[in-house]
């Protein structure tokens, strides 16, 4: 890494192209102005936004790509159609290269893992990618992975995505020892789930330096905090996160119902405007945006792609952090590391 | 079925016990008149509060039963010291034996799963149990099923779900035919779950005539409301429940903080009070209380352990509507009427 920050960026990802990936790569330089931009996009339309932006473009390179990755496209499509020419893949292209030491992108999910996948290439000894992310408690933040990269997990990947997610946290939270809990359901005896169970062993036999292991926790627990990381796979993960999106848009819809339905409550709503505006600051999906794709050889940052500039903004903020804290090395090594020194692999023979 | 509906309660089970379940019944005679029920539960604690309510003992009979299964006994623990003793499973032989068309307990969930499959045993062809509850959402209420009975689910076991969910949405919702979506997730093209995707195909191509199958719904579809009824394997469901849960009580205390961070809060808090009330009822768990236990010989209620009478009397209510609407032949028929006549186990040869 040098000693500026290099972002790489999809200028053409997500609903809002280069408009909301330029003005938030202007406010993210704000917050990290020791950052450095690399733009991938088409020329025509990302040049005049960064002349009206002086300070990022003092600090920014237009690299021209001719094609954009829909968002509507099959990773596969993406693959066949955007390989060496998407603004998406010379973006990851350049964190492959080295010029750049992350990407951020709003667009495609499913396309982005798997450009990243093909291009960078997975870690040692895991096998597929997981997506972490913030999400916002009544304690203040907590890291969820795996969100939705990968379906289905044994054992072993859910010890990798705790170590993983730790590492994430102790940069993101800036917890030292991060707590870590393993979603489970609370009925008793149930059969199935066995790679939960094993997972959990797992975790309390190896007595890991860097992350303190609590135990099961149910739906419930992630919002409440109780717990600074919460891993599970990948389907149970984004059920978790999109159930907890619509139940807040639910409630924020019935809230603004209720707020109208009478003379009374409109007068209210004004008197306490400043009281909403700290709840709607509190649920502010922006200043979560930013997930994390975890696993590969390089740190690749996902972005909403409905977002505007200032959750692209937190987006980018997220890379520049784990960028600036060397989360890949960290990763690596607590993969590494395993139990009390012994190697790793060792370790995966003497448990299955 | 007797003219009048003829319900179970286990009076010992729940947080609270006998005090909620006795105030509970008499709360739910008001609104279903044609109630009898049979208090299964230790005499000295029952009886005194029965004599309070005059009008529900009048319709009411107290059957003694010396052992309460406790909320922290695990299934096989509850069997061996409960079976043919506590009242959780006189309330449920009840059942058995016909001398009750339902039974309702607020107890040990794992328990009551377990008691109720040993003593009612499964409806053919079906395997292992679901629960069933109603989910409040943005327009009105859904079915979502299987809210953490059993863990996996092949294709087959998912199909028998929509069946039953939707027969119950039939009679709780109202809807002649309800829409049933399968819970998944959005990316595409990625690996596994093809017993979701299975699934699918089976339902688009039986064509029933008590559903209608609109394809994969997502977690923020659940409180939109997109469909009727939402179709997943236990384990999810219950993340999926429980992270509702947990966000709804996360926004209550952003809320309730927000609304007292300064005078003019507080002021127009007072002034909304009525808007907030209505909040509040949305909110209202109590409201969609009662969870029905499917795929038994027989109709069993699960009530929330820790809710109060009016909760409570929700669920009894439940249960005597699907009474009521003969929710069991109803079940029954769907299952066998497979598609267009074809009896079902033809099917399942045809399609595995």
């Amino acid at each position: 890494m040098s000693q500026t920050v290099r972002i790489a960026l999809d200028a053409m990802g997500g609903d809002h192209g280069p408009a909301v990936v330029v003005a938030g790569a202007d406010l993210a330089l704000v917050r990290c102005p020791d950052s450095q931009f690399l733009f991938f996009g088409h020329t025509d339309q990302v040049a005049p936004l960064l002349a009206k932006h002086p300070k990022l473009q003092a600090v920014s390179k237009l690299i021209h790509a001719d094609i954009a990755v829909r968002m509507e496209d099959k990773p596969s499509q993406a693959l066949r159609s955007g390989r060496r020419r998407s603004s998406m893949w010379l973006a990851i292209d350049a964190v492959k290269k080295k010029e750049a030491d992350t990407v951020v992108s709003a667009g495609n999910t499913g396309a982005l893992m798997a450009m990243s996948k093909f291009e960078l290439k997975m870690l040692s000894g895991i096998e597929r990618p997981a997506i972490a992310a913030l999400w916002p408690t009544l304690r203040g933040e907590s890291i969820v992975l795996d969100l939705g990269a990968s379906i289905g997990a044994d054992a072993e990947h859910l010890v990798d995505l705790a170590v993983m997610g730790a590492a994430t946290a102790r940069i993101l939270l800036g917890h030292k020892r991060p707590t870590v809990g393993l979603l489970n359901i609370g009925v008793e005896e149930v059969k199935g789930l066995e790679e939960v169970r094993e997972a959990g062993r797992m975790l309390r036999e190896r007595q890991m330096p860097d992350l303190d292991y609590v135990g099961f926790v149910e739906g419930d627990d992630i919002g409440s905090g109780k717990v600074d990381v919460v891993v599970t796979e990948g389907f149970v993960g984004n059920i978790a996160l999109k159930t907890a999106e619509g139940t807040a848009r639910q409630i924020r819809e019935h809230l603004r119902t209720a707020m109208q339905s009478s003379l009374a409550s409109r007068i209210g709503y004004l008197l306490a405007r400043s009281g909403f505006a700290k709840l709607r600051d509190k649920l502010d999906p922006r200043r979560s945006n930013g997930g994390v794709l975890l696993g590969l050889n390089g740190i690749v940052i996902k972005s909403h792609g409905g977002t505007d500039a200032e959750g692209f903004a937190a987006a980018i903020e997220v890379g520049y952090e784990v960028v600036r804290n060397d989360l890949l090395a960290k990763i690596t090594a607590a993969l590494e590391r395993g139990v009390a020194g012994e190697p790793r692999r060792a370790l995966i023979g003497a448990t299955s």
